[in-house]
C-alpha cells in the first residue's frame, strides 16, 4: 500500500487529477495555474470555505476517510443551503502526512466529491501539502443564486415564526455517545444516533424548494449548536426568540440518549451539536406553504418559537414559564478540562 | 498579550471581521453563512487555491505573521497572474493553536489582506480553526478575465520563444543562505536574495499588460523551480524547450551565492525555488511588444530558449553543446534525508 512519500508530490497529484469528464459551467478544471469557470448570467456567485482537523473535526477511528470527505462537503453545503444558493464548483485544499496511505487521500476526495456531485458541484482545483502532526482538509465552496434573492441571518424580525428542520442535538448525542461509551455505542441502540454525527446531510434540496415560496426572510445553518448559532441569527437580526419547548418535536432516539449521557434533553437539543439543519425565520402568513414542502421532502420541520423585539434567547416551558437561555455552544479555542 | 484561548472563538473572529468597508463586487461580506459577490458580465471567473504551512512553507524564525500573510497572498496573486486574470476576491482558512497569540493572526490576515488589495482583490470570508501542532493558513483567490482570454499552461508551440520574468533561483538561494548560514544570513550582502525569498512580489500587472499584447500563448509561474514548472508546462503544451544558458540575464548577488553555498549557478537559477516569476511561450513575431511592456514595467524579461517539437527539456551551453535537463523540484512528500 503506497504511502504519499513513496510515490511523490507529482504523482499522487496525477492520481488526484486523473479521470476528470468536461463538467458544465468549468471551461478549466484542475491541472493550470488555476481554474476557469463560467457563472450563469442573472446570478450572484456564493462563497463558503471550511475545514475539518484530524482529531478534532473527525476521529479517524469512528470516520474512514471517505465518509469525512462526505461530511466536509456537507458542512459547506449546508453553508450553501442556508443562503438558498445552488452548490456548483469547490476547491479541495489538503495537509497530508508523508506516511499516508495515498489511498485514504483518494478516499477522502472521492468523499468529497461524490458527495459535491449528488448536490450538482464538482472540485475544480486544489493544492496538497505535507505536515507532520495532525492532517487537515479546507475546501472552499462556490455556489450560485438568482441575483437578489439569497437568504441571510439578518432579515428575521419581530413576530416572524421560528422554524427549524429535523431534529438539532442528534449530531452532539452521538459523538457525546462515543466518546462515553467508546466501542459500546457501536450498537443497533445508537446507530441512528451515530449517523447522524458522521453521516448528516446538507438541507440543500428543501432550502431550494423553501426559497421558492418566499416565506423565509432569514436563515441560518446549525454547525455549533441551536443555541449559539440561533444567538448569532438573532444578533444578526437585531432580535431576540422565544423558544417553545412543548412545541419541539419528540424524538425518541434523543430521549434515550439524554437518559444513558445523564444529560437533561434540552440541554442536547440547544447545546453543542453541529447537525448541519436549518434554523429559519418564517412569515407567520406562509407558514402553510413551508410545511407543504417539508411534507412533500419527507423532512421534519418543527416550529418552535418565535422571534420578538427583546433581544436575548429564552424558553418558555410547558407549563408556561419562561427562562432566559444563556448561548453555550462549541468553541474552538477553548480547553475539554 | 491574549491568546486565542483567553479571547474564545467568538471574540476573535468578531476582530478577524471588524472594520470592515464595503467593496465592489460584494454584496455580502464576512459574517454569515457564505459570502454573494458579483461577478462582472462577460467575464470567465478564475479560482486558485494555496495553503502554508509553518515550518515547511514559513519559518516564524525569519518571517513575521504580516510578512508570511503577505507571501501567501503573492503565491496566489500569482497563480492569477499566470492565468492572466484580475483578483477580486479571496477566503482564508487558518488553523491555529490557542496558546498563539490574538494579535500575530490578526498581523497574518492583515499581511494578506494588505498585499491583495494592492492588486483589487478583498477577503470576503474565511474560517478559524483550533489544531495542535503546526499552523497553516490556506487562501483561496478567485478572479475575472474576459471571457475566452485566459491563458493556459497548453498553449505553446515548437517555434515559440521562452521567455522568463526576473531572475529565478533568488528565493531558493535566500532560503539556502538562511539554512546554511543561520543567522549570518541575516548581513547586508545576502539581503536582496533574502528578500527574494520572504518578500515576493507576483507580476500580475506585467501579466494584464502583456496579455493585452496578444503575444503569450502559454504561462506559468514559477513556484517550484524553474526546471520542474517549465517540465510542466512543456507536458501540457505537448512539446519541449530547449534553454540557452547564454541568454540568461546576469545575476551578480546570485553568482556571489553559487561561490558561497558551493552550488553552480544553473542548479540554482533551474532548481527548487519559489520565485513567482513568469514563464511564458512567445510569439517571436511579437517579441518586440513584450519587451516594451516589460521595461515599461521596469521588470527584465529574459528570452532564454525557445520551444522544440521533440519532448523533454535540454540545456544548450554558451559554448553551443546540448545537454539534456532533468527536471528537479520541490516535492512536498520526500524527505530531507
Amino acid at each position: 500500500v503506497p504511502t504519499l512519500r513513496d510515490l511523490g508530490e507529482i504523482e499522487v497529484l496525477r492520481r488526484l487529477t486523473a479521470d476528470r469528464s468536461p463538467a458544465a459551467g468549468v471551461a478549466l478544471g484542475p491541472g493550470d495555474d488555476a481554474a476557469v469557470l463560467d457563472p450563469s448570467p442573472g446570478t450572484e456567485l456564493v462563497a463558503t470555505t471550511d475545514a475539518f482537523v484530524e482529531g478534532a473535526h473527525y476521529l479517524p477511528a469512528w470516520s474512514a476517510p471517505e465518509r469525512t470527505g462526505a461530511r466536509l462537503a456537507t458542512a459547506n453545503l449546508s453553508d450553501l443551503a442556508a443562503m438558498a444558493a445552488t452548490p456548483r464548483w469547490a476547491l479541495l485544499s489538503i495537509g497530508a502526512r508523508p506516511e499516508s496511505e495515498v489511498d485514504a487521500l483518494l478516499a477522502l476526495q472521492r468523499g468529497a466529491e461524490d458527495r459535491l456531485a449528488r448536490f450538482g458541484a464538482v472540485v475544480v482545483g486544489g493544492n496538497l501539502t505535507s505536515v507532520s502532526g495532525a492532517e487537515w482538509a479546507s475546501l472552499t465552496l462556490l455556489g450560485e443564486v438568482p441575483a437578489g434573492r439569497y437568504w441571510t441571518r439578518s432579515g428575521a424580525r419581530p413576530g416572524d415564526l421560528l422554524a427549524i428542520t429535523g431534529s438539532p442535538g442528534r449530531a452532539g448525542a452521538g459523538l457525546a455517545l462515543a466518546r462515553r461509551l467508546e466501542a459500546g455505542a457501536r450498537s443497533p441502540e445508537w446507530q441512528a444516533l451515530l449517523d447522524a454525527w458522521l453521516e448528516p446531510e446538507p438541507r440543500l434540496d428543501l432550502a431550494l424548494d423553501l426559497a421558492s415560496t418566499g416565506a423565509v426572510k432569514a436563515a441560518m445553518d446549525v454547525s455549533d449548536g441551536v443555541a449559539q448559532d440561533l444567538a448569532r441569527l438573532c444578533e444578526a437580526s437585531g432580535v431576540g426568540a422565544e423558544i417553545a419547548t412543548g412545541e419541539w418535536p419528540d424524538d425518541s432516539e434523543l430521549a434515550r440518549a439524554s437518559h444513558s449521557l445523564g444529560v437533561p434533553l434540552e440541554a442536547l437539543r440547544l447545546g453543542p451539536s453541529d447537525d448541519y439543519e436549518l434554523v429559519l425565520a418564517v412569515d407567520p402568513k406562509r407558514r402553510a406553504a413551508c410545511e407543504d414542502v417539508a411534507a412533500r421532502h419527507g423532512v421534519a420541520l418543527g416550529f418552535v418559537g418565535r422571534f420578538i423585539e427583546e433581544s436575548g434567547l429564552s424558553v418558555r416551558l410547558a407549563g408556561g414559564e419562561v427562562r432566559a437561555l444563556r448561548p453555550k455552544g462549541y468553541d474552538a479555542f477553548e480547553g475539554e478540562g
